[in-house]
């Protein structure tokens, strides 16, 4: 039995999550029964959307129970298996959680998925192709619904999420423009994920002068955005929507913590008759082989290159998930475990 | 020539509008040219989209000129025609404007339509069977999309729109729950107009106070809300919508005076899936035969029995306008003018 080490979610934020909510502990894994497999973590996926898990409010999805192994994405490798459907040594993508190895049982549809790592990274079955990746498809391709030509926004632009959604929308002949936290952020998104633009969120201390340099970014205006962060961005995006914009509320970061942080102009959904609309992606589980497939072609044939932030060890978990929230990260964050 | 007063835009407002804001003044009406027609104003409608028209501010439409007659919807009878395609006596609906006569060019398309008054009172053609009428069927049936048993949600329901809405609401087979300012509406929208329940948001002066009384008046949640009002409202109703609800944004009445009114939990849009969808009526012509058609039916079959406040006289219009905005109105706010 290989020991185990696990992150559990200790107690619960009281404003800002930190490193002490969480707790470091360390199990036996138990001994396999029929239909079972043991997986051996390769890679943990750290989320925004853990965070709201996080709290113990009404959501969309039950609170992370105190106690217990965090929520998590993980890709991995089949070590023992007392199950027909896998062998060992097959690679899987799971939701094993933040810890080093799980046990699986086969017939939990969906929660094991064989990949195939001849001409994708197992390591971007988190990202671009996986979770992350789809996220960016559905709400480009079945809210935003982009025309080519059209100018087609997204914010934390470097990340999963967003370097999967530009590359989604170049390939749709949209206008592509980022907004990220930094210079170095900016310039990797123009230079190396293929945006037209990226706006430096960090330079502008109000949503009236971050909105100023959309402008310069986006003359003809914004006709698709994806949110993945709220608050002052989300206000600096609504004033430059050009008429029958669309807008995919997927994260709000920037409102996990503490206060809620409100939207300035809602009157703007009238007068530019927009459409905002939120979506979970696990909610829609019949896109994923259409999504997973193009995701994997645009990596397969480089024309999307992931980057990711890599914390190494389960211990280190806690403090990369944390520097996520803050846009420390760049690119995928992911948490290596051999 | 008849003498013709007529309402102009004097100065533009600072804050919140003010009868100073506008003029009355009066002209002769001119001699008609081939192809016009003069029609004689019966009645004036009047409507919360105007107070937007008269800022100088970037909107969907232009800003209502200064010095020339206010924008308004009206209905009457033709007194003088030079054209084939109308003869005196035709009563017709169209655009005519703050004053007591107006000239038409007959082939201004869909400037001057022919109504029939056999079942339907001609002042209803600017209400239940007019635009505010195809405002309720576009938000409901097109972005809302109601099915049996839902609960849907309507501000200012005793209004033009809102008691349209609650009759097409009713028709598919909804619980259909009001919110309107004070005893009277609320006990009208229930009694004469079929809403199962209406809530009085004077009783309440926060959004949370409001949302706890929604919650009883909606056991079950909401799941489609047609937005007239915003702020407190807006915030109130956000709170108990139920995932995947959605809401069609038509008017933000309290936001037209002065500072913008914010959102204050956007996050709720991501948590509950929700989709908000802002829309002008008049982008959508190609819906206004099927609607007009349905809300005609639901008058002349007395299942929709609109209430009217009525003015005297074009001079009257500018302070029942402001009341409108007040929400002192009861039912669609109207101009007599003969």
């Amino acid at each position: 039995m290989p020991k185990n080490q696990q992150i559990i979610l200790d107690n619960r934020p009281t404003a800002e999550a930190v490193v002490s909510n969480f707790k470091l502990v360390s199990s036996e894994t138990p001994a396999l029964k029929d239909g079972q497999v043991l997986v051996r973590h390769h890679y943990l996926s750290l989320d925004p959307y853990m965070r709201g898990r996080m709290n113990d409010s009404k959501s969309y999805a039950q609170p992370q129970p105190l106690g217990e192994v965090m929520i998590g994405g993980t890709v991995g490798e089949v070590v023992e298996s007392k199950s027909a459907k896998f062998a060992v040594g097959d690679k899987v993508v799971g939701m094993g959680g933040w810890q080093e190895y799980s046990v699986v049982d086969d017939n939990q549809m969906g929660m094991l998925r064989k990949v195939d790592t001849t001409h994708v990274p197992l390591s971007h079955y988190l990202g671009a192709v996986g979770m992350p990746g789809v996220t960016a498809w559905y709400g480009l391709v079945k809210i935003i619904e982009p025309k080519a030509g059209e100018t087609i926004v997204v914010s934390a632009a470097t990340g999963a999420v967003g370097s999967a959604y530009g590359a989604l929308a170049k390939a749709r002949g949209c206008r592509v423009v980022g907004i990220a936290g930094g210079p170095d952020k900016c310039k990797y998104a123009v230079d190396e994920l293929g945006f037209d633009a990226c706006v430096d969120y960090k330079l502008h201390k109000d949503a009236a002068s971050l909105s100023k340099a959309l402008k310069e970014a986006c003359p003809n205006g914004i006709d698709g955005y994806f949110e993945n962060v709220g608050g002052m961005v989300l206000d600096a995006v609504l004033l430059r929507m050009n008429a029958f914009g669309r807008i995919a509320v997927c994260g709000m970061i920037a409102g996990y913590d503490g206060q809620p942080l409100p939207l300035t102009y809602p009157a703007l959904i009238l007068v530019n008759r927009l459409k905002i609309q939120g979506f979970i992606v696990s909610e829609h589980m019949e896109v994923w082989p259409e999504a997973l497939k193009e995701l994997g072609t645009l990596v397969a044939t480089g024309k999307l290159r992931p980057r990711e932030s890599v914390a190494q060890g389960i211990a280190a978990a806690p403090e990369a998930f944390l520097g996520l929230l803050k846009g420390k990260n760049f690119g995928k964050q992911l948490v290596k475990l051999v």
